[in-house]
């Protein structure tokens, strides 16, 4: 393993902080498997603190709400995204770095994940504190890769013309749907489904697909022809 | 409106039927509301009834558990959505109606709906029948784009070198994407996203982005560098 030490980082914390952060941890591990095996909802923390195999009485004094173990689970999330992304800033082949880390994400990534990713977003889409978590670290996640892109363009891996924006939000609805598939269809074929959005990122890094284009004009405008259900082309 | 008169097309159904069918209708209109606001897992056939202004009696007449309340609400969505592509498919400008159709299912649908995709996206990655539910819908819907783009290839609007399969795979998991991004961003700008959209499908079926390129071979192959979360390239 390489190492890389910066000045001006902060020592590592005392033992007792990194036990409890184990002891965190594992408790979250535990919340993941709840999620993924009976939903979001009907989780309890009798539930979390079972399957973690200790007393709830025990488990209340690392998380005092199951708001509190979301909000760990997606502070987790946000730090192994932080540290995934740094090392791809960090690498001398960005664009490879960058496939590799999808790969990660989309391969390597067991299905479960993509079912406890199914229930966050379900809690996310009508719970505002929830949703206020998950559009933090999207954000993040989002203008790291904005960064990346950028910082591949100034090293002249990716050509200038680049919407590196665009192409981010693209790729990431992209990435979503993938995962909404890998949920709903247990024999997706993610492998395939994978080399179809690298094929698609290398042409949008190419620079030769154009995002900047408007939407083509509809019915209501003089000189266009009405399409809508209701009136329908018919052939013939 | 122009009607299509079929010959071998059955009679409308008698009139008693049509009331049947407006009552579900109803009926399932008031469960997706329900499914909004409170969630799938919370919403019970109590709320349904009371939303649907009916006793709960009247209510088991029609759906007798919350589960044909689902099997309603997804083949619902199965004819319409088989209608809209019978319209696209009959069309002189498929292209055309493919993108009038795509910006009814994207601008023209309520937030709420986008919502509602995840409560039932969250059962089906957990509930095998859901699931079975979903993915015969889904089959559909994939089979008769990929329909549609054969049909444009036959009629020369498209080249004949266009993988139909994977450019639906692709355009398929960006408007999933799409509608995770609207139910968990209310600010989501979806007319920006659906621009995107087409501006992708155009590249696509123009041939222009390459679909059939091999995942670029990584770490574990001799010959090519490792790379991976723990042995980042580091710059310097």
């Amino acid at each position: 393993m390489i190492v890389v030490i910066e000045a001006g980082v902060a020592p590592s914390p005392p033992t007792i902080a990194k036990g409890v952060d184990a002891r965190r941890n594992h408790i979250l591990d535990a919340f993941e498997v709840c999620i993924q095996r009976t939903g979001f909802h009907r989780t309890t923390m009798q539930d979390v603190a079972r399957e973690a195999g200790m007393s709830a009485g025990n488990l209340y004094r690392y998380f005092s709400s199951k708001e509190a173990l979301v909000s760990g689970l997606i502070e987790r999330d946000r730090e192994r995204f932080s540290a995934d992304f740094m090392n791809v800033a960090r690498s001398s082949d960005v664009m490879g770095s960058f496939v590799a880390l999808g790969r990660k994400h989309f391969l390597e990534t067991p299905r479960e994940r993509c079912v406890q990713f199914m229930e966050i977003w379900a809690e996310a889409s009508r719970n505002p504190q929830v949703a206020e978590m998950c559009a933090a670290v999207d954000k993040e996640v989002n203008d790291f890769m904005v960064a990346i892109l950028e910082a591949a363009k100034a090293s002249g891996q990716i050509p200038p013309s680049v919407d590196s924006a665009a192409v981010i939000t693209v790729l990431s609805a992209m990435g979503d749907g993938m995962f909404t598939r890998r949920a709903l269809e247990p024999d997706f074929d993610v492998e395939d489904g994978f080399r179809l959005l690298v094929n698609v990122m290398d042409a949008l890094m190419s620079g030769k697909i154009p995002l900047d284009r408007p939407l083509p004009v509809m019915s209501d405008s003089p000189g266009s022809p009405p399409v809508s259900e209701e009136k329908p082309h018919v052939r013939g």
